[in-house]
């Protein structure tokens, strides 16, 4: 029997890496053997977390051994997932999004919560198992609800994130406000990203009826200047939908300070995003406002719009 | 918004009625409103506990109004569902099964665990609630574990399940074994049964790969009495396999006293019942030593079969 890992989805995000990383640690604290794992580069939000609270991020992995058990936290749709999923045994998972696209043959422990972050679960998790946050952990989970939440200004963010948040900023010892802008701004941060990194840094693949959906998200102070390449952008985009065949892909641009979002919107199907938020694709764009949540805004809309 | 209906899958089980039933009542306890239901017609082995307990059966329904979100207990697949499980809001599930065929299109409370029965899970939420388990809802709960584990001679039963069977035994003021075996046995009585009714009166569909496959199960103290109308029980099998296009229809008539099954395998599939078991099948049917679990004996057997 081999070992156990514990990691979250594809693109990963500070909820995917920080999850992953302290519910290994809350594992190892009651005597079970787990190690964490990412699918990909840490973004420079997730890494300005770990340099903050000092701690390494997990390895890349880019498939699992075979004889090796997996713990998924923060997805389990297939397609977000390491690549050979479906010949791995998935024992566990903890997750905060729809259930879609997942399947075992056998019972495991699976536990979803319609709250704004995975890492607020496992925060629960520790005091269910009587285990204390520790201050590195608390920081870790803390950066996770404000990344996922935006700082609670996301319409996914419930009182329990912000509950949870209070009392680990505490633990962890920082201004939850100033610790969480500077975080935020670390990720916006796009200076140095070419027109490929942006439309895959935060990408996830979905299948919306028949539909294969594309949607990936970056979060900017300034949208406008994101649009500055948009040729470039709309190029590596058309090449996405060519290889994966898709039948929308949606990029959007969330602005971070006013919380709304400023969308691109290519392939066959994107008159969906037309019919789902009553908008005009002007030069293939559109404003929308008070958008800033993929799932509750976005996902649902446009699965909405696929399957009627 | 309407009510909340709480229930479990069709072809009903002990663990069905009664999980749905104490779960709308911690439900209620906790000052949420839900209320139970079921699929299909109340089998003996339930009755004898609803009776035994003084406790009505659930509301009979056959497809859920628009508007009522809905909490399915014992199960998450689809085909095992109410027919028009598609269209209505799945807020949470508390279930004991691998998970297949489900999805939704907004995040949701989901429990699953790899214990016995979903009882088990049930009596677990009333300590983490702090809220005390009544002496009917402890003889409803024992019941559903007793049945699920064929008083702990299944390998799907855990400690947890053992331990739980305990403690509700004391509040529910049972003998464990003569309760559980007494039990059993007015489930087992067979002798008012068409084959008809053999055939579908635990019956469950399994997407596995590209096949349809249907496990029938039922318990007998004596195996032979039920095969005594065989040709009858073929009859009404190759019709359920026409009807549906199954690949293969498999019916298991398991001995409650020695934990062993006598199988009936019929449909173009099933060779995969004697590559899977190494058995050959004599006149359709085969002994399979020790195997009494739908679950981890035959379900998962079958589908390592299919999608090989």
């Amino acid at each position: 029997m081999g070992n156990t890992l514990i990691f979250g989805h594809k693109n990963p995000d500070t909820d995917t890496i920080c999850s992953a990383l302290v519910y290994a640690d809350l594992k190892k604290q009651i005597g079970e053997t787990a190690e964490a794992a990412r699918l990909g580069v840490v973004n420079k939000e997730t890494q300005f977390a770990l340099d903050y609270f000092g701690v390494e991020a997990p390895q890349l992995i880019e498939k699992v051994e075979a004889g090796t058990d997996v713990i998924l936290v923060d997805h389990n749709e297939f397609q977000q997932s390491v690549d050979n999923i479906q010949e791995v045994k998935i024992v566990e998972v903890v997750d905060h999004h729809r259930v879609s696209n997942f399947e075992t043959k056998e019972p495991l422990y699976f536990r979803a919560e319609p709250v704004g972050c995975t890492a607020t679960i496992i925060n629960k998790m520790f005091k269910e198992k009587g285990v204390e946050v520790s201050k590195e952990n608390a920081g870790l989970l803390l950066s996770a609800i404000i990344s996922d939440s935006l700082l609670f200004k996301s319409p996914t963010c419930t009182k329990e994130d912000v509950d949870a948040a209070h009392e680990l900023a505490e633990i962890a010892g920082v201004d939850l406000e100033k610790y969480g802008l500077d975080m935020l701004r670390a990720g916006a941060d796009l200076s140095d990203k070419s027109a490929l990194d942006l439309v895959t840094m935060d990408a996830k693949e979905f299948a919306m009826g028949n539909a294969k959906v594309e949607v990936a998200q970056v979060n900017a102070v300034d949208t406008n200047k994101v649009y500055e390449i948009q040729a470039e952008l709309e190029s590596e985009i058309e090449k996405i939908i060519q290889d994966k065949d898709l039948d929308l892909f949606l990029f959007v641009v969330t602005d971070i300070l006013n919380n709304d979002s400023e969308v691109l919107a290519l392939g066959q199907g994107n008159g969906k995003v037309e019919t789902g938020y009553g908008v005009s694709l002007d030069n293939n764009r559109a404003f929308l406002k008070g958008v800033v949540s993929r799932k509750k805004q976005i996902v649902n809309v446009l699965t909405e719009e696929f399957t009627k």
